[in-house]
């Protein structure tokens, strides 16, 4: 029978390069709107795989826009009706199914409060899309497999779309660079089509640390998550200088770590890690266009050259997604069918 | 040999005594400075420990005072070189030492851009103290165990007597509740002296869950720390929303869950979670004061009741902290002595 997961995997180039004609004129109406507002800051709202998404915007609209992004704490509007004052800020709700009333709520309050509110959705038809003022609508496709995979590159893309529509005079190459992701999306699958035997060589492990720094802070959470909704794993991520103000002390002899390392300003500190890493006797398995990094790991996932650090996560996530399914099968375990789930979630 | 961290712990009544006199002063010109400001936002830069202080402040300066709060992403200042506008805003820094250097610089640049800014260290001398407008001090004295413990809840407190400062009209009884924190935790820790038996039971494990809601979602993510730190297991901090959003597909038979839930809005729907772990035949250890959670669970820390739930953060994490420490002995580690960390942890 054929993967559910792995099809919907190996959508993402045709999704990606769709998200980029489709999505183009929603998410220069959506900049005109946040550019007139001046928003004094920004909250996001997002629950899962859309989390990691927001994590992803934290950073690229901070670098990129100066905008100072705080991700916001749904149970302040739902549990303690106590909402926080949104009203000279733009709030911004990410999910695939737009159904989470909490994020729903986030936004609808922030949009009572007369803040700028702007919607980001597989679902033109959502409660979510109708909540905000402005929507970018995802291309992506019905996701049918429960561990996402489409829609977060697709919502990474929207958000870095947004990031280019809000200083479109920036003259950093950003839109040819951002043309180029489904090619490079599409090498990373092609260069990690078989992680059989990488898997097996974890499959014994229930626990793991995914690394990641910057930009690929929003990577290493989700990859964790898509281990642990396919493989029943522990994994948890961290920025490197987290790890190092405490958690570094139960790193010992065979400990898994996965390293998400893509050129970049970030990696230069993930090398020494690796170092430290390998001093603790950790099993770590690297995922790097550099071969200086690679060299260094247990075991290494390729990264397709040339992709600029702040589109690097659309396309390093690629092989952490392969690499969870493949570890899932290695466990004997079916990816498309994890226990205990449902497409969507309806938190409060 | 007597246990610097135990008795660390133990010093918690009398220091947080001390910070409810000693930190009065400066907690009222800190809300005086910042209600002339009048923020749109509040940004929190903190690392490790006092990280997990700035989620209880997101939450209470949310929730009590209406500000909408972010954690601060110091790589942008540090490693990017592209801070965002803070101008508007309040920035927060929170360091037991004062000396993290990415904490200081993303002080020192809101400060540079005009914004209002904070520090919260037990080190009035440190260079975050000096980065910032005004200065809250933390009378916790000297804390030499590298886990800290003292210097958490003290900070706890200086946030809870800032948001009591801010908004100083509130009839709630603040101040009243505020003052009974001292013996609350004196209670915590005479009820929880011996917890080797308990911990026997979970030694075996080394890796674990810790859920929390609500204003105690940062005391889940702070003993989740504490059992990293001296246990040298892998420990998860989760909001239940967040567990059900994926990763609750690991929790399978004997998996060992701390349920962190002291009596509030946020611990009714623990106790549905308890159910569900239950039938998914996890281990559980419940930290509630309430009758009816602690025994739907496996194992218990008792609470003294009466707490409110704002402060429950104070008194919540105490049990953790002896549990951390009681884990460590069980599993014959030294928690005085956590390999691979040092008391002040440089990172950019």
């Amino acid at each position: 029978m054929a993967s559910q997961l792995l099809s919907e995997i190996d959508e993402q180039p045709a999704a990606l390069a769709r998200q980029l004609v489709d999505g183009a004129a929603a998410a220069r109406a959506a900049a005109l709107r946040i550019r007139a507002f001046d928003p004094a800051f920004v909250t996001i709202a997002a629950r899962g795989t859309s989390d990691n998404a927001a994590r992803y915007a934290q950073y690229l609209l901070g670098a990129r826009n100066g905008l100072a992004v705080g991700l916001a704490v749904p149970s302040l509007f739902t549990q303690y009706g106590a909402p926080p004052r949104l009203g000279r800020g733009l709030t911004i709700g990410i999910s695939q199914s737009g159904q989470s009333p909490d994020v729903v709520e986030v936004v609808a309050e922030a949009r009572r409060q007369g803040g700028a509110t702007l919607a980001i959705t597989n679902d033109a038809g959502s409660p979510l899309a109708a909540a905000a003022d402005v929507h970018i609508p995802l291309a992506a496709g019905p996701e049918r497999s429960i561990a996402a995979t489409k829609t977060y590159t697709a919502e990474l893309v929207a958000i870095a779309m947004l990031s280019v529509a809000l200083d479109p005079d920036r003259s950093d190459g950003a839109a040819a660079a951002l043309a180029a992701v489904p090619d490079q999306v599409a090498a990373a699958l092609a260069a990690n089509r078989d992680l059989h035997e990488v898997a097996l060589a974890f499959a014994g492990a229930t626990r793991f640390v995914v690394l990641g720094r910057g930009f690929n802070y929003a990577t290493a959470h989700e990859i964790a998550l898509k281990m642990k909704e396919t493989s029943y794993v522990l994994a948890e991520p961290y920025s490197v200088a987290d790890l190092l103000h405490g958690p570094v002390a139960m790193i010992e002899y065979g400990f898994p770590v996965v390293v998400v390392a893509p050129s970049g300003v970030a990696t230069d500190e993930l090398g020494p890690m690796l170092d430290i890493l390998r001093w603790r006797r950790a099993r770590t398995l690297a995922i790097s266009d550099r071969d200086d990094v690679l060299a260094r790991a247990t075991a290494g996932l390729r990264l397709p050259a040339g992709v600029p650090e702040w589109l690097s996560p659309v396309v390093a996530v690629v092989p952490g997604q392969l690499w969870a399914r493949a570890l899932a099968v290695a466990k004997e375990l079916d990816p498309d069918q994890p226990r205990g789930l449902s497409k969507v979630t309806r938190t409060r």
